[in-house]
């Protein structure tokens, strides 16, 4: 610890401002509210006159602790992310630690950057919604904060994970849909190698039925208009009963919309479901059964998982923890 | 700088690992993809054998940098702030910098909360679409960071802003409507009163029309039923021909699909309208005429902005960049 020499420390403005240097370190933390405005005033003008910088990366080396968490999402164009990272920050935030989003974007070059990014700053944790396989991940991330994986099953992990029944979920809504008498579905989901939960949620399908088409879309860029008219025609193709299952939300919030309307979902010759995140598809269509998952919860369940491990030292287990989806 | 004694540096890593020093900074860094399999995995091994940490809070007292910008939205549950921060991290990604954002959840206290805790971190700048007041802000924002006003138009700001023509568009829009013979409007929105670009917006609207009634959501929970039968309560109060005017896409989302299907909508004795982030909104009922605004690219030019800060060493102006909105 050196430059103790003559630049003003916190008990120089504690003092000048008569007050405590706990006092002086709420005021610096922003807790304002159990502070009256004049204490408030007094701190601020002893630090601006004192010419006072609180070193936050000098504070870092000496606790070792940001207080920062880093959730790696894949898209935050899925409201599965926003809510998980909302469950994320509701507990981190009741524990005294902040939550951040990064975007990876679907993109495993971008995700390798952020993790690198996320490994060289002073996160206390991380919280990762992975495409990477786990020995890149351990390869990139050098420093011993703790790692909870969320939403993708990834075996051989060492890092305790937070997931959802993808499998039996899927297979469970499939196998209903057969008993009511449709027998070829028409799975509507991104690129499927890149994911695992995705490849878990078709495995699951076909366990139940047989007459599967896959339509894959891509989260980059897809045409909506292509999209659309391909449904169609795997739609049409058939006499048989026929459901599209959209391996996630967004892809009920952006097709199903105008297949309704133009009155191709008309639950008897064909229908649709798929993993929702929200109440938004099942306002679209009342009358869709759907697969509800619960990213508020995973993320809340993740951040449990990640503040137990910062109140061990960072020690962590292998377990998994499985939210299941509902179907309803 | 102290602890050059006999712990590892990055030149002994390279040694053993007959790489230059700036190999394994990149593989510090994560930079992998110019690196062979072979010579990251030399390097691997080097770190390991000489135990060597690099010490990232030591790197940033060097370097007074963490490449780290925060951008704090109102709520991630709307696609302007994820499109939002879509448009952040593109424009920093390809200038060196990593985007993270926070989530105020439209909660003035948490936003204290969070701009005290990047206050006190290392990140280079702040990105920030505010509900606090300029004073407020000033107060826990102690250090020099360069910071960038985003969507809400905030009178003496000495930072610059980027913004969306709200007024005009609201204004622009309305008067559309009332040539074709709208004279009755609902305005469906959050708190009018927590947030600037919501009263600009209402503004623009009472200066094209005189008969506007306000329906105020809460963001934080509303009934969905509850909201859905006083928009129809107010549709049928009148015969006026009456235009339901979202100022924000979410609500657009959220209720007029029913309103649609249940026949409210048939753009003849009523319609809809309002600020749109995506194409969504669009698809659900492709007759509505809405204002586009483009979250994206506010992003990408607050970005921009930022990072012309941080090469001027942090000089700031306090221009207003207006990105406008799209009526069509």
């Amino acid at each position: 610890m050196q430059n103790d020499k003559h630049s003003a420390n916190i008990k120089d403005v504690a003092a000048l401002a008569q007050v405590s240097t706990a006092t002086v370190s709420r005021f610096l933390n922003g807790n304002l509210n159990r502070m009256s405005d004049a204490t408030a005033e007094r701190v601020r003008v002893a630090i601006d006159k004192l010419k006072y910088v609180p070193n936050s990366a000098a504070r870092q080396m000496t606790t070792k602790s940001s207080k920062l968490i880093a959730l790696i999402v894949a898209n935050t164009d899925d409201y599965f992310s926003t809510e998980l990272f909302k469950g994320v920050s509701s507990i981190l935030e009741s524990n005294g630690y902040i939550g951040t989003m990064l975007d990876s974007d679907s993109d495993l070059q971008r995700e390798k950057n952020l993790l690198a990014a996320v490994n060289s700053h002073t996160f206390d944790g991380l919280i990762l919604q992975p495409f990477s396989t786990i020995s890149t991940i351990e390869n990139i991330m050098r420093r011993s904060a703790p790692i909870v994986i969320v939403d993708r099953e990834t075996p051989q992990s060492p890092w305790p994970q937070v997931v959802t029944n993808n499998f039996d979920a899927a297979r469970e809504a499939t196998a209903y849909f057969v008993k009511q008498g449709f027998s070829h579905f028409i799975v509507l989901t991104s690129d499927l190698s890149a994911a695992t939960n995705r490849r878990e949620r078709y495995r699951g399908i076909l366990a139940a039925a047989t007459n599967v088409d896959v339509l894959e879309v891509s989260e980059a860029s897809y045409n909506h208009r292509d999209i659309h008219e391909k449904l169609i025609q795997l739609l049409t193709k058939t006499n048989e009963r026929t459901v599209i299952f959209a391996l996630k939300e967004r892809w009920i919030l952006e097709f199903v919309p105008n297949l309704v309307l133009q009155g191709y979902l008309d639950n008897v010759k064909a229908t649709a479901t798929g993993f929702a995140d929200t109440a938004m598809s099942r306002r679209l269509e009342p009358k869709m059964k759907l697969i509800s998952q619960n990213p508020f919860l995973l993320g809340a369940s993740a951040a449990e998982v990640m503040v137990q491990a910062l109140k061990d030292g960072g020690e962590q287990n292998d377990d998994v923890i499985v939210v299941p989806a509902k179907f309803k």
